[in-house]
C-alpha cells in the first residue's frame, strides 16, 4: 500500500512528535486526555510532580516570544523531572546567520531529548521534526497562523471534563477565527472527537465563509452563534488587528462581539465559557463574563499543565 | 473582637507570607532568625542543601529588575529543592495589556507556590497576597519605597551574629534614607527587637525631621550619628539622586557623608559596618573601610542567602 | 626553588581551575580526555547524567554573550547535578557601576561553587580565579583572542577519537588565526600532545609570520597547507571582519580560502575536517564539506559536553 505516513506517529500508529492535531486518531487524543488526567489530583487539581523524563533535556525553542506559553511548558517539564533549556533564540546562532537546521542539527548533538518550538513561520515544527536525529521530540507550541495543538488539546481537555457527552454538544468559537492557530486547533480537535456541531461565529472580515470547508457553521450574527450553544470559546483580538482595515475599533468590536452576561444568556444555561488568554477584558470579554459562573478560564490553566506533561511523557516513551 | 488581621499571618498568627516587617511579632522575627542559622553550617558558613521544598514551584516575580536580588532568592530556593521559574515580566503578558492580577492568577492556576515579588509600587505584593489561591504564598522582595523586609531581616541576622545583645546597642543608618525601603525595613526590624537607639544621619533632603515619627533619633552631623555607634549601616547613593535638585554631587555627598576611616574612629572600636550592597566605592563607602576589618558586608551576603531559606521554608510550612 | 606556580594548579599539580591550556602537563590534558570518555556511553554517544555535582552552585558568567557556548555549559552542568545560575551580567550589578571584583566576592559570598566565565577582555578569568575565595573553581569560556580552553580540549578529544596516533599527525588551521582564541587554544593543546606539524594557514593579514613563534608553520598558500594533512579546522570569519580593511569581500574570502571538496582533495584520503561552529555555509566552509563525509563537526558537539562535564569534575573534586 502506497502511503506518506503521518510524520507525528511511528510505525505503530503511537505518537513521537505533536506537530498537529490534524490527522491525528481519535485514539490518540483520548489517550493524552487520560493521561492528562492522571496528573490531576481529584481534590485539589494540584499537579503531581513525577519521575518521567528525569535525565531526559528539554529544550524551549521559542522564536517568536511567549512568555506565557514557554512558562506551562517549562512547568511541566519541570514536573516531569526533566532538566529544561531556554534558549534566547533571538540573541543566538539564529542572530549570527545559522540556519534553522544547523541550530536543530547543533543543539541535537548535544542529546537534546525534546525540542518545544514556537516560530512565526508556518510549518517550522515539521521542518524540524524531519530533519532532526531519530532520539529527539518535537512539540509545536504555536507556529504561523497554523497550529497551536496543546491548546486544542487543553481546550479539548476543559470541554471533555465539564460536557462529557461530546456527541451531543454545540460549540461557539467567536472572534477573530481566520488568524487563529487556536481555532484551528480547536475545531480539528472538536471533529475528530465527534462533535457534532462547530460555530465559526464574527464579522465577514475575520469569519470568511470559505472557512465552512473545515466543517464548520459560519455565523456572521453573535446571536446566532451563541443560539443554545454548551460551550463558547472567545478568542483574544489580537492587538494588531485594531489598527487595521479589518476592524474599526477594540470599542465597535465590544459593542459587536464581546461577550456580556446579555448575550451569553442566549447560550444553554449551563453553558461554560472558555478563552485561551491573556484576555482583554471589555473587549472580547466582558468581566461579568470572565469572572463569573459560567467561566473556566482559570481550570483551563491547571488542565493545561497536565495536557502538556501527558504530551511530553507519551511521545518520550514511544520508539521511532 | 473586631480587628483587622495581619495578612501576612495565619489564625494562629503564624506566618504565611512575608510583606513587611512592620507589625510582625518578636517571636516571628526570632524564629525566621533561629531557622536561618540552622542553615548555616558552623564551621565555614557553607549552606547546606535540603528538601524543605522539593516538587514545590517559586516563581520569581521581577516587575523590576534586580539580578542580584533575584539570584539570591533562586539560590535559596534552590537550595531548598525547589523548581524555580524566572519569569520576565517585562516581556510577558503584563506586555500585552494583562492586569496584575489576571497574570497573578493565571500563574495561580498553574499551580505556582510561591511567588517571590519585586515591584515599583508601593503595595503590589499586598495586593498580590490578598488575591492568590490560598495555596500560594508570597515574598515581598523590595517594593517602591515602602518595604525590603528580607534585607532588614538578613541585616538583623547579621547584627544579632556579631552583636548579641540587641537591647544594648546603637545603630546608625547614613545616607539616603527617605527613599530607601532597606532603611524602612532595619528601622522596624531593630525597633521589634528592642534595640534601643537607631538614629538615621544625612542631609535634610534625605534624612528629613519628621522620621522621628518612627522612633528614631534624626542626625544631620556625621559625626553625631557615628559617635560610639555598635553598627553603621551605610546606604547606597542611587545614581538618580545625584543629579537631582537633592544633592549637589556624587564628590560633595562623598565629603560630607562617605565613610572614611577617620570618620569611622568616632564609633565603638568593634563597631561594624555594614551595607545593603552594591557598593559605590568612594562615594558612600571608602574602600579602605568596605575592605577593612570592621566591614561585614560579604557575610551579609552569605546570611542573606539563610535568611530567605528560611522564610520560604518557614511560610511553605505553616497552613492558611 | 623560586617559582611561580601555575595558578590552574595545586600544590600538587592538580587542576582546579581551567584558565588556559598553554603551560598545563600533558598528564593533566590526557585525564581529562579520558574522563570525559567515561561520561560517553559506547555505543549511542549518549552523556548520561551522574551526580558528581550534586548541591553545588554553578554560576555562568557570560560578560560577553553566546547562548551557544553557554547552552553547553548548562547542559554539562546538569548532567552532572550541579545548580545552575544564569546570571544576565549585562543587565546586573555590573551596570550599576559595580566592579568585576566586587561582583565576584558578592557571589562568591552566596557560595557559588563554580563561575564559568566569558569575557571580552584578555585576562579576565585570570583576576577571577586570583581573587576569588579557595573554595571556588573558575572555567574560562573565552576571553578575548586570548584563549578558549574548552574548546580547544573538544578539538583535541575529536582528533584523539580520530586520529589516535598524535604523534604522527598533521593539522591545518585554516583561516582568521590572528583574532582567534580558539586556534591558540588548539595550537597550545596539539603541541603539548606531540603533535610534530601543526599548520596556520590563511592570508598574510590574518595569518601574520610571527606566529610561528608559536612553533607552528605559517602557509599563505592553501593549497600548501591542505597537502596531506589528517586534520583540517576551519574556523569561522567573523562578520565584523569582512567589512574592516582585512578583508575585501566574504565572496572574495570564500573563492580564495574556503573549503571545498576539490581543495579538500589535496588533503590525506581519510582527513577529517572540523569547525567551532557556528559555520558559515558558503563562506569558509563549502555545504558539500560540512555535510560530507570528512566532516566530523557534530560530534565535536558532542564530545564538547563530555569534556566540559569533565573539567568540571576534575577541578571540583581537586582541593585548593
Amino acid at each position: 500500500m502506497l502511503s506518506r505516513r503521518n510524520p507525528q506517529l511511528n510505525a505503530h500508529g503511537e505518537l513521537i512528535h505533536l506537530l498537529s492535531i490534524e490527522g491525528l486518531p481519535r485514539e490518540v487524543l483520548v489517550q493524552i486526555l487520560d493521561t492528562a488526567g492522571t496528573f490531576l489530583s481529584v481534590n485539589d487539581r494540584e499537579v503531581k510532580k513525577v519521575p518521567l523524563l528525569r535525565g531526559k533535556s528539554v529544550f524551549n525553542l521559542f522564536f517568536e516570544n511567549s512568555t506565557r506559553t514557554r512558562t506551562t511548558f517549562e512547568i511541566a517539564a519541570k514536573r516531569l523531572s526533566a532538566d529544561v533549556l531556554n534558549l534566547d533564540i533571538a540573541r543566538s546562532s539564529a542572530a549570527k546567520g545559522e540556519s534553522l537546521l544547523d541550530t536543530i542539527a547543533n543543539l541535537s548533538a548535544m542529546h537534546a531529548d525534546m525540542f518545544v518550538v514556537r516560530h512565526s513561520e508556518s510549518g517550522a515544527p515539521y521542518l524540524i521534526a524531519k530533519h532532526c536525529a531519530p532520539h529527539v521530540r518535537v512539540v509545536n507550541a504555536g507556529d504561523g497562523r497554523h497550529a497551536h495543538p496543546t491548546q486544542g488539546l487543553l481546550d479539548l481537555y476543559t470541554i471533555r471534563h465539564y460536557k462529557p457527552a461530546l456527541r451531543e454538544l454545540t460549540v461557539a468559537i467567536v472572534g477573530d477565527i481566520v488568524h487563529s492557530r487556536v481555532a484551528r486547533s480547536d475545531i480539528h480537535a472538536l471533529s475528530i472527537m465527534g462533535v457534532p456541531e462547530i460555530r465559526v461565529v464574527g464579522p465577514k472580515t475575520l469569519v470568511p465563509a470559505d472557512l465552512r470547508a473545515m466543517g464548520v457553521r459560519v455565523c456572521h450574527d453573535l446571536a446566532e452563534g451563541l443560539r443554545d450553544a454548551d460551550v463558547v470559546i472567545m478568542l483574544r483580538l489580537q492587538n494588531e488587528r485594531m489598527s487595521g482595515a479589518l476592524l474599526p475599533s477594540a470599542g465597535e468590536f465590544a459593542k459587536s462581539w464581546g461577550l456580556t452576561p446579555d448575550k451569553l444568556a442566549l447560550a444553554r444555561p449551563d453553558a461554560i465559557v472558555m478563552h485561551p488568554g491573556p484576555i482583554n477584558r471589555g473587549v472580547e470579554i466582558d468581566s461579568a463574563v470572565a469572572d463569573g459562573a459560567h467561566s473556566v478560564i482559570l481550570p483551563q490553566v491547571t488542565f493545561g499543565i497536565a495536557v502538556r506533561m501527558a504530551v511530553m511523557s507519551i511521545i518520550a516513551g514511544n520508539a521511532a
